[in-house]
């Protein structure tokens, strides 16, 4: 039996690697270690290791590395919190390899623990383009891993090019496609579909009229302009005067800026016909985006879940830069006026049809396919 | 007044960079700032921090990281602690740009520090091709780096082709080079030159007579094998029946093996003609590396240093894989005929001729200008 | 010139300090050094080191130290990372002696990084009684620190008791008394008093009419019984009908039950004619407990600052358990009738007379003029 | 089955406790938890990791915590490391009780981790009396435990005196001796004594022959000092000429000026008929105690096994300063004359008769009984 330990650090790594987790669960010759850490621990950010066991996966390990504060500063400590504690809880669980997912900041500890220990890493989601901190973290853990899942063609051909060895790159889609298809073709999660009791503050929803889903997230590159970005996008919501379904922002540096615009703005009386929800479960968020008018913000969910399920999305300032994208995103800057006519436009198209240039549903199944039997060479060389 | 802030992490380190740090102490628009960490700090690795105060630099700050007990587990968390301890002194120092030099464990903690506090980040000796756990950090850290001064004309080409801007990479030629010009040009140095009180123990070299320069460093992805490797090349010098002067080992994982099979081979009686020293003065090592009938290990001195004064070398193993070469230097496996002959051989053919493709003396003026007037784009994009 | 180096790490910890840091800054033989540390740094428990700055002291390091999720387990790992940075800001900063302040979790880090660092640590506020795991850190500090500056004359005696030298025992009275004493004799910050513009949320008080001011923290032994508590204390304040000022409570582990409980109240559609802060000036927290008809819940303040300014208080539970009291502090259990009658009975009693067991408003002073000319013994010992 | 979490942190440590374990482990109501930590880790201080292995007892986790480089600053820094990952240990053991044994500096992190997660505390060998910052750290380390068991009578009254609950006072003698009576009464083992592969560097020692026994530790509150320390001693016994067993240090601060005055007093070629050892198994060293004519140097071995045994012992300088004693006893400075006349004096009186003033062996035993039936009350507060 392979011990494959997947480290699961925030609520979107979650979504991103629960259908690998439930594929390794599921096989005779793997068996899975889930380490959960940073904001995965945080009931301030959606309690995620709690869904983790009610989902039925096993916690081996917990690893806070959180730093009060969400600055460039505390999210550096962070990390090297998460790297002074993770070797210790791999010498404990001696997996024989360790899956890291993406491109958060906790995720460069997980990589260098693992491959400074000599034990396989494996990487899905790499090789894309973005803007902030995460593109180079991105592209620096494909330099540490010993096997890659890229989520689509050019991301496999990136990492390619980044002198990684053609036969240690699998290009399997989106695991978090296979969780979408999963919610959205399953009639009993359907009819359990209630969005009644999100919990939340502010005014109500009522479902069978049309709403926006607004998502937006601090740019670590950006540090101290997230407050304005997002009194912005609200403007633009209650210029367009559609009903809204606000989200809190992760716990990346600068999330304080965007909770401070979020309640300057409720506080200012001016959140009419908006509701604020600190997490959604995974399956109301999916619905979410199936049911909204258009989804706002800069959330990578709406260019990658977006393309398989048609959302329209209006996608504002440079978060999501160079990641690939279908005809469902329409691209603005952090403009009220753009944001607000680009929302009517997308509303005004409703629904795109189905493009899975992420993937078709069964990533999870292929990547712990691949991890039963891989062999793994430690020492890498750039092939150029 | 630009604040050029460099890390300093090593007695390797030291050398590679010191040219750099006096350009830049002596350049009118930049500042020097140091800070002295992980190996640097220790008495048991050379109290570099000594020799960095003596040399008239200023340190800035210390960081004291290494965890006792050289192993992957140990190594890992001391990265760990660096990058959880960086930050606070970035966040004091307030530099305008950070320095990493080449690829030891502790250069990554300085680079995720630098990029994640959205500073500028020059790393000098990338895209070199080696083996261990550095060839991943290399190339991993030429991701997070705004600024890039290679030491050869192929790194320059690799690192390209990692995706790095090209108007960001400059070909500078090593600094470690600088510093073995001006040493061996040096006609006060030169007479002051005196091997005779190396400290150390053992039996006494008679410096009139030829004499073997061994260097051997544990190779972290062969974590274990360390003291049979050195017992081979001890066993090889023995067999070959000149005298030799043998260095201990840096502190990678892995040292402590190093250092038992080095003790072994004393306390069997068999060092004969040996003499051990636990750290020479860049000065000294230089020349030794000039007077040497052959350098025998695995140091990357032997094939950066070694090309430009033209030592016969004889490279064990697998630690320098893929690094580019020049004439002087001999590969050999970890056999002890094998390397006694390679040994002979070298001896026999003698000093090799100058062959400067690691540089020409002048790269760390030449960083040092680039530095004082670059600009730097802290939103890195991959060019592909 | 003495320096002397004052660690402050919570909004408590600075009000009963800040009279010794002028006193400090204004006295010719000694330096301030400050440092800002834990939830001193933290913009979510009142952003203490900006009023530290704006107060005109400097600050010469910070110690990110707080992790995310006040538990008991994040709290000794808090601990465990000021630990590991307060060393190197005392190599840094060379104080002569380390002032470290009362007894929370973060303090025990200040004491054990100073007396092992051979640097003279002195104590205030030690040799009381209460409640919690500050029981513990108080007298355990008392055993490291090298001078003690109790607030009472019975707290004096414990010291004495616990085998510290009568001579390094100095009874001064209370430093946060020293800043009552300025506030409230100060005409010029008396007509500046304005609470309109406190910030927070909920219904606005009408200053003209009387008002409760409840402040009310987590027990840390107690841990899980926050939320209870906190809504039977704001069930009583309802049922007395009299409206409220309520303050968010500090970051001791549970700090996250008290802040559900306010919330859920609110949510609830009870919390009628309560107001709720995030924090409060120094200053208008004393001008409340000037004004308010009766401070409720379990703050030191209510016995310590209460006595001097004659507060009617009512003592929750058990946090303040063996503080030395005055006539003016009813003790109540968690009950709401007992804190309901306990209020309306020290309403109808109104102001107390002054008693100032807790100081006379000169310990600041007496405190830096004992440390200009101090001896310090390293070497401690037991007196029996 | 109430589960029982003992932390080895050093050699002396182990041999304080083992008889403990042993007796955890025999109990039908206790379960053994071993973590080994700090100076138990590392293969430079004896490997005492792997006698715990050896003797049978399970390691739970492991807490790699010592910085490189023994100085106040690199101790106080691993404590924190220390009391940064024990929290993690406890939270996945979830012991019912933690014990900690005597005052090196890595007890505190136990202490406080233990205490702030509320979890009971056992503290073995406090009370008593001592120099170096080893005296607070056991002071305060009694009032973080939740109950004790002092080695010797005096011992029990100052922990009461200290303010402890005398109900949670166990005077119980002390572990070592348990070790030392199973041992001295062992015919198997007595017979299989063999001083003769010691390992170690030297001359040979002639074991017909009388020998002293050298064992001296820095002075963490004379940092320093340590060099001219051990060469005095080395000196001293020189002149008496007698040959001599010399253990190296443990890993307080200050060890590494220990470890330079042998390397020194060996490289002068003054270490005449002196054998150098790094550490020995703890059967051995009772038997070096019960054979030695003298035993030299400041180990608290020798005041109290030495009381049990009747070993002669010169105790040198401050570091067992306050420590109750027995006859055999006799305590000098640090001049070289003092040492060499107080070692021929107890030389010529011999073997003491046994004094159990450090308990009759039963220790282990009578805790483990204790622990299995014990409440603990986790609110602490102070008798007076």
């Amino acid at each position: 039996m392979r011990k494959v330990c997947i480290v699961v650090g925030s609520r979107a790594n979650y979504s991103s690697i629960k259908s690998l987790m439930a594929a390794v669960q599921g096989h005779a010759d793997l068996e899975l270690q889930v380490v959960a850490m940073a904001s995965a621990l945080s009931d301030r950010y959606g309690a995620v290791y709690q869904h983790i066991l009610k989902d039925g996966f096993p916690i081996d390990a917990r690893v806070n590395m959180l730093l009060e504060g969400e600055t460039p500063t505390t999210m550096a400590k962070s990390t090297g919190l998460g790297l002074l504690e993770l070797p210790s809880v791999f010498d404990h669980l001696e997996p024989d390899v360790v899956v890291t997912v993406g491109d958060r900041f906790e995720t460069i500890a997980t990589a260098v623990a693992a491959a400074f220990m000599n034990i396989p890493l494996a990487h899905t989601m790499g090789g894309e383009v973005t803007g902030t901190i995460d593109e180079s973290i991105r592209h620096a853990i494909s330099k540490f891993a010993h096997i890659h899942f890229p989520a689509s063609e050019d991301a496999r051909e990136r990492i390619i090019r980044l002198g990684e060895d053609p036969e240690t790159v699998h290009m399997v889609g989106c695991p978090r496609i296979d969780l979408v298809a999963g919610i959205l073709n399953n009639a009993r999660v359907k009819s359990s579909f209630s969005p009644d009791n999100l919990g939340g503050v502010g005014d109500p929803i009522d479902w069978d009229k049309p709403f926006l889903l607004i998502s937006q997230h601090p740019v670590t590159t950006e540090f101290g302009d997230g407050k304005e970005q997002i009194l912005n996008t609200l403007k633009a919501a209650s210029h367009v005067g559609m009903q809204a379904l606000v989200l809190w922002p992760n716990s990346d540096a600068g999330a304080d800026d965007i909770a401070r615009g979020i309640r300057t703005y409720r506080e200012m009386g001016l959140a009419v016909n908006m509701h604020f929800c600190k997490n959604l479960p995974v399956d109301t968020y999916i619905h979410m985006m199936d049911k909204t008018a258009c989804l706002v913000g800069n959330s990578s969910s709406g260019i990658r879940e977006g393309a398989y399920i048609g959302t329209p999305v209006v996608n504002v300032g440079s978060r999501q830069d160079g990641r690939e994208r279908g005809q469902n995103v329409l691209d603005v800057g952090y403009g009220v006026d753009q944001i607000e006519s680009a929302i009517r436009k997308q509303v005004s198209i409703g629904k795109y049809s189905m493009d899975p240039i992420y993937g078709d549903g069964t990533a999870g199944e292929r990547i712990a396919d691949i991890l039963s039997f891989a062999t793994f060479k430690i020492q890498k060389q750039i092939t150029y």
